[in-house]
């Protein structure tokens, strides 16, 4: 297994950028330990660690949107990966939308610029 | 000025994605603190904070090689930043490798895959 450098960071994270392996949108970032980064290479689905929930977290273990690993990218210093990805269901934030960067920064404000792809009521259920 | 949620961090850093803002091929990843967010604002020039210095880094300030910001994407928690940036001198990474992720994972090994653009010993002097 290819070693990252894990003692880069304060807390042992390390930044994972998801992007779509057609388009090459980013679609997110994560972070991933040790754990998730075996998760990954082990199952070809994209796992990372919840700092909200301080846990392992498969991507789409709720909502069945899980994202499948077609490539992965290591960057000069160990330090950060990209997943290029086939995001199932269409759509990887939480908001519904296909990407979580659904917004531009236009001068002093920012301006959502996509359509949501899903209803994240229907999806993650009503809270 | 938009602000980020530097809380987010233990550290007060958050990431900053950097793709090419013609071919969306991720180029690098650094890391931002308020002040590195104010100066690339100001400046449409690409800064950050350099963890290793600890110190505001303009990117290209040794080579030239400055990224000149095109479009500034905001995710869905405030906590993480897309630029989309015109990199001059063609090369992101201190290697000379266009970008950073010029390496992909093949198995158990990591292989290179892009040639490089230009020769670190010529453009930041021999060290």
């Amino acid at each position: 297994m290819i070693p990252l450098n894990f003692n880069k960071s304060i807390d042992g994270l390390l930044p994972a950028i998801v992007q779509d392996y057609q388009s090459n949108e980013v679609l997110m970032l994560a972070f991933i330990n040790k754990l998730a980064w075996e998760k990954t290479l082990e199952t070809g689905k994209a796992h990372y660690w919840s700092r909200s929930r301080n846990s392992l977290w498969l991507k789409g273990e709720t909502s069945g949107h899980v994202q499948k690993i077609h490539q992965i990218l290591v960057d000069c210093d160990d330090d950060t990966v990209v997943y290029k990805v086939e995001q199932i269901g269409g759509a990887a934030c939480h908001t519904g939308h296909r990407s979580c960067f659904y917004r531009r920064l236009d001068g002093d404000r920012l301006v959502a610029e996509k359509e949501k792809v899903f209803d994240p009521a229907q999806v993650y259920g009503k809270k």
